[in-house]
């Protein structure tokens, strides 16, 4: 198959302190330096849609974004659209959802995006395909050998593969509340081994590089983190603990990222009944977690935190930060696509 | 139920002549004076596109509108669609449609709405189910109070529930065409039971405060009134009058009202046979009509105004005002977005 | 039917030089002087897209284009959006997608096509069925004389009938490949009974008019093409030739026009089986064409380019300029757009 040829050889360029023209299709693309210049310009681009500065419209006045979902995304979608709006720039999408459009009358991935590369200054891709946004990255160069304005793919996950700026913005609200990465503890909770958002994550913070910050993951025997990750963690020189018992780690967390367990993956009812207790998180649990700590979540969120009279109590909490942490989504998709589209400093 | 609750407790703030804000999402929201700030703002904007007048753009520029539509509404979707791109807005929107995105995973409407709060000045929603803006408004008042930037709701109808600016578009097409809302024979015609469009129109009647106005009510027996909505329109010094026989009122009606009957809602076909011929409006009805009436209807149209041939002929009648209504949708639209985001003199 | 009635009566204003408030259904519209006005302002617009010319959103600021695809169609829809985009306009579409919006609760195109136009100045529509476009166009005039701001129907191609758009950005990939229309073989392969994209095509350059150009027709003979249409082009002094044999004309044509031969609409499998591949373009049937000679597609194209891997080699290919003409029909649609909103020298 093309696609996996494409994966194992295909490259996405490194940041190394300029956006500009590249493809953003995995947290490998990123160091130290490129994450601070990220999260500098997102502060800022935050601060002038506070005010609203109308300076910004100007900067990507002109320029056009492609939306292809070939799955639906209600946040990654919203916030990318919001994102490209407030910086002046224009949205298009096909109008009936890519989904049912000549894609599914048998066209290629390669050409379609290439059809979006023909008309638009960046395309924001969602595909339930692992390796489909290295494939477009991959086919969207060689278009941009033969047209005179290339055209950048940002990638908004890709199956089981990864979703690069859903790890840059739970980065970024970690940042944000704690003003640091070193001296934490963060957790990761629930399907560790099928959560792409969890991959990613983890692999961020070994790539930013930290001193004292622990990372412990909780998570049932089956579901847990799989060793490559954990390999490229240790390496990197960050701590990992492991338990399937978050009460080990709850009181000592310093930002607890809880995500689903999906019921569905269980092949035996009775190993997910067996566990599923230790891994909602409810208002009385909450209770026991350091005052200072955070309790983020990449959303939607279903019986993992409860009822919805459960989510009304967690919500109450300034420890919950999870709707910062979507609101952050739009600021950095910001600072992502002004970095990309212009590389002017933001 | 949380939505029960929330109906049942949450009261909407009334605009009192500040609009800046706050969530439309009744028509018992507005007095007399809003009324005519509303309609005034209207007229205004209205001439200002015919004028294409580029300053427009300045109302609403750099503010961002989600349209959130739970089930399709050609009219209500296109027109605030248009009415906050006219202004300078931007608009975003789920790709594949809200209905196929992750709402339709599990996600309940408070998150889904809060997300799009995140995200956007503005949420314009429409939902199937009434109560869903009640509720939607009271979970954009929680994330209010956590993010900086707070986001209104209007709604686009819900349900059985209300339309409100659906009424407020009839309103103002009636004082356009009328010059006044006094002294006026206003005929609401067809299932006046579970119309929400008629019965938010004949409560914003009540409310705007009327003498010498008369409102007369053509519907099949089992089709009438609500007895509730009927008692707030007579309290307020509105004179009523009830029917099943158009030919009563129709050479006396300054406004017709023409809405369809649901053939579908008729348990027995017999009943609806043995009355649906009195309910289709057709050009030889019209020409029994005042020489200065005006034929209004919400649209879409089906038999309830006869085949395509007769919609044609019906077209034609400087009497019949249903384009005009139409487009008046987009105008009183602008001026509610421009109210409740900016707040300024328009 | 009332749409018969309309196919047989009415007549779509020439342009005759001016653009401005003239609906788009069918390339019998232009004459040779409209085409190089259409592609004079294509190439100044095309170059000034290249050179990010920030003037160009003036071109249509303020205004509005309401995009009704009744069916997907990837390129088309796409392209428009990016096209009035660019030029400083917006686009509003139903949210949901046309398709499942009130025209399939049962609304009529009529008044479907004029809840748009109340809303929007111009609509670009595609529906799958011949004539729709005409339909709209009718009801439009019929609107245009109710209400204050006329709006303009540009077909994007419907059912078997037109897809004006797609012969005009044809056209104009050949103008600007060959910088001339004189002295050319131009040899069109596939199912020419059934593909309006032909069709088209043929009788823009039959109404064009060119010296010593030869139109060759390679298809098998059950799928040749109509008589009506080589009466046409014969009537207009350009020379024909057909044949159901590529090697006749490959080594000798200047512009290979490559479409899909539907195998679904072959009744006896044997018969396509015969057949299928001598319409298969390869790598190696492309190296026996002219070294100069141009190979398009209106895409999206599947197995009458072979393989994906077969894609891969025929791209790298100089000749084949399909992602060129598709990235033209970009600036061909912004010209469109810009003459009938504007009518202004662009």
């Amino acid at each position: 198959m093309i696609r996996e040829m494409i994966l194992q050889t295909y490259t996405p360029a490194p940041i190394e302190g300029t956006f500009v023209g590249k493809h953003i299709v995995t947290v490998d693309q990123f160091a130290h330096k490129d994450l601070e210049i990220l999260f500098h310009a997102t502060m800022s681009l935050r601060k002038r849609v506070r005010e609203h500065d109308r300076g910004l419209t100007e900067l990507c006045a002109g320029r056009v974004m492609a939306s292809l979902f070939f799955e639906a995304s209600t946040r990654t979608d919203l916030s990318f659209q919001a994102a490209m709006r407030r910086l002046g720039g224009d949205v298009i999408g096909a109008s009936n959802g890519v989904q049912f459009s000549s894609v599914y009358k048998g066209e290629n991935l390669a050409d379609t995006v290439r059809a979006a590369g023909c008309y638009a200054d960046v395309i924001v891709m969602r595909h339930p395909q692992q390796g489909a946004s290295f494939e477009a990255a991959y086919y969207l160069d060689k278009l941009n050998k033969r047209i005179d304005n290339p055209t950048v793919l940002i990638s908004g996950g890709d199956g089981i593969g990864e979703h690069p700026t859903q790890a840059l913005l739970d980065m970024f609200t970690i940042f944000d509340r704690k003003k640091k990465f070193d001296d934490l503890t963060i957790t990761l909770v629930g399907d560790l081994r099928n959560g792409r958002t969890v991959h990613s994550l983890a692999k961020l913070i070994a790539r930013y590089g930290v001193t004292n910050t622990r990372l412990a993951f909780v998570a049932p025997d089956s579901l847990r983190m799989p060793e490559n990750i954990c390999e490229i963690i240790n390496t990197s020189g960050v701590e990992t603990y492991e338990t399937d018992n978050l009460m080990d780690v709850l009181d000592s967390s310093d930002v607890i990222y809880w995500t689903r367990i999906q019921e569905e993956r269980f092949e035996n009812p009775a190993d997910y009944d067996a566990i599923k207790d230790r891994f909602i998180m409810t208002p009385e649990l909450l209770k026991q977690a350091k005052a200072d700590a955070i309790l983020m979540h990449p959303l939607p969120r279903k019986h993992e935190m409860g009822t919805q009279s459960d989510h009304d109590v967690l919500d109450e909490d300034p420890r919950a930060v999870y709707f910062e942490q979507m609101e952050n989504g739009m600021f950095v998709r910001m600072a992502l696509l002004a970095k990309v589209l212009r590389g002017v400093y933001v």
